[in-house]
């Protein structure tokens, strides 16, 4: 509860509908209080080696994940760190904010670099890689996200990572940070050697905690470059053992992580994919409703979309408007995006109602700043949207 | 958050659309942890105080009120036993279970009560209670309330009292449990006499305060009767003065109760009863949509809208679905309208945001107990009546 103050409309919350952090549900609010419990005792240990066996089915790994104390980024750094040594050749795919910081983290770290650029908004097919690869001698891995946060796009990788592996033996890392607990990740099957994820997305509690989980073959053929905080072996060592991190972890974010990996995992992993599957639609059949397109036109992601404001609307203004007037935080475009689109996330604890108020938000944001449209209709074809739901809820 | 059994949609939070207790904000929960506070002592009183003086606006009077450690029902019986003795002739207006309470507390304290009985979900006129009065040799008090919380029927006493006062100058008491801070409430203005209050209403704070307010001559006509616990001059006499109650204070409500204050004076009191009214017409215009009568017909409360099940339709089914399915707790019909209505609330500190997702739960129960409609029309009416608010907010 804000302070109901008269730039703001009555009684109203705090509320985020931005791509991570996500909102935090109570269990896991009331968890992170349990500072108490000292972080180097057998109590904390055994909580912590709790999280990576709660983690590891959502990875689809027969590998335990380490957890780092780190926003996803850092895990990024993990990955590419471990993974590759100076002047290893690696193909990366740059198709949006995500992609470029594989390909800043590539550079940084001395690799011979292949981008795999796209416009923003679509998504890599298998050709666009094995044209990259094919200039290369011998790629080391191939670096490319899930799902892009900046634009939305879901880059299909169940079906894009096979077909890629028919021809191509390298390391595949994939940035899997606003995807994972969104849509399914199954490394094994897949042949994906390294995902990294982070606390703040479907995980649903605050930033601060980047989750790396390896393949078995990864783990054996780990960087020789120099590393210490990120060093994955070492961390591995400790947390797969007793569940003892290498460095001070962080302390009440593993409390939480705790308590909402035991609600996914009471619901059913199946059911919550289902649950953003159901969503996503939702949230399309309500943009479609009044008007409004949606940017990825084939690679439409279940954790977050993204609209695209109607001509002669000022997206920045509308979304402004909302924070000021309603408290709630939606998240624009970024770059050549910038004003133009709203990023409507509907990933981690997050429900149906929670989804109809975002759009009612958004309805009234347009209409104030001019749109016309049916106001409501948006909101209206959502429910309707639910009321389709099938079995898995 | 609640974890998401089966049964329940995923990720639902509970939340309460009764007319009472009503959601409680989080500055008034996180001001309840402050327990430290020695509820003798000088720290204490002044913050006690503080709520005496920020009630009284609320309830137009010139004198401080009282604030009870009970629930409102003792709000009731302290007005009952301190302005009427054994024998004294009273009126009480029975229109639903809360008029009917007054009649019980009259008869236990033994007065002679005449009842003026209307049908349920109407308003008494005033030829109604002066009918009453004149069976009486001398009418002690009438006792009424301001909104009959179990029809949803608002009385209107800004003009039935001022009335009445033409041909009346004995008590008026009013139990406006339900309607403070929905709505306007001038004792002085009006010449009302008692009003009662409580905490778990437009004050958004759990249950468990009373307040009772009692005008210049009610002060100074206190009944002879025995009584103790609920000993209004005792504990004006410590209240109004250093702010000390006579018996042990309800700390931990006392400090939320001063933080949502706070935020209703910060808010303006104008801006307050504005919000409700704007919450009242939304709603109607909602259930007007989809083909759902209001049951008070003239007397329509903006506290809550009582709407009736469409026939065919078990009310109680409906409900018991949204408690299930979305743990959404909404207030049903009781005695003869058992099954038969919602009452649903937006007293207190709920948002436009909270209107539209209890109308949403309802739609979507509604259209699963069977009932054709349009499902979605009903948000999308509320959705336009908020489009069309005016300047108060």
């Amino acid at each position: 509860m804000v302070l109901a103050i008269m730039e703001r409309d009555l009684f109203t919350t705090d509320r985020l509908f931005c791509p991570g952090p996500t909102p935090v549900p109570k269990a896991a609010l009331d968890a992170a209080s349990a500072t108490s419990v000292y972080h180097r005792a057998e109590e904390f240990y055994k909580i912590f080696r709790g999280c990576l066996t709660s983690l590891q089915p959502i990875f689809g790994c027969s590998e335990l994940p380490v957890i780092l104390a780190s926003s996803g980024t850092g895990g990024l750094e993990a990955a590419m760190t471990n993974l590759t040594d100076a002047e290893d050749e690696i193909v990366v795919v740059n198709g949006g904010k995500f992609g470029e910081r594989w390909q800043k983290l590539g550079e940084a770290y001395q690799c011979k670099v292949e981008v795999v650029q796209i416009p923003w908004g679509t998504k890599p097919d298998v050709a666009m890689i094995k044209a990259a690869i094919s200039k290369q001698k011998k790629t080391k891995a191939v670096f490319l996200q899930a799902n892009e946060t900046s634009t939305g796009a879901y880059y299909g990788i169940e079906t894009l990572v096979p077909e890629l592996r028919k021809t191509f033996d390298g390391l595949v890392v994939v940035d899997a940070i606003s995807s994972l607990g969104a849509h399914a990740m199954k490394m094994d099957a897949w042949k994906i050697d390294c995902v990294i994820a982070g606390s703040q997305k479907g995980f649903g509690i605050p930033a601060g905690l980047a989750f790396v989980a390896l393949s078995k073959r990864a783990w054996q053929g780990l960087s020789k470059r120099p590393k210490f905080y990120f060093d994955l072996a070492k961390e591995a060592k400790g947390q797969h053992g007793e569940g003892r991190s290498a460095w001070t972890p962080a302390n009440s974010l593993i409390m939480s992580l705790s308590a909402t990996l035991e609600i996914m995992h009471q619901t059913g992993l199946d059911n919550v994919l289902a649950h953003h599957a159901q969503m996503a639609k939702a949230a399309r059949a309500a943009f479609a409703a009044i008007g409004l397109e949606i940017l990825p036109k084939n690679a439409q992601s279940n954790a977050l979309t993204t609209a695209v404001f109607p001509s002669g609307i000022d997206g920045s203004k509308v979304l402004k408007r909302l924070r000021q007037r309603f408290a709630m935080f939606f998240a624009g475009g970024q770059d050549e995006l910038k004003g133009k689109v709203v990023r409507f996330a509907h990933l981690g604890f997050v429900s149906r109602f929670d989804l109809i108020d975002g759009i009612a938000a958004l309805e009234f944001g347009l209409a104030e700043e001019g749109y016309k449209f049916d106001v409501g209709a948006g909101v209206k074809a959502a429910m309707k949207s639910f009321m389709t739901k099938t079995s898995a809820q």
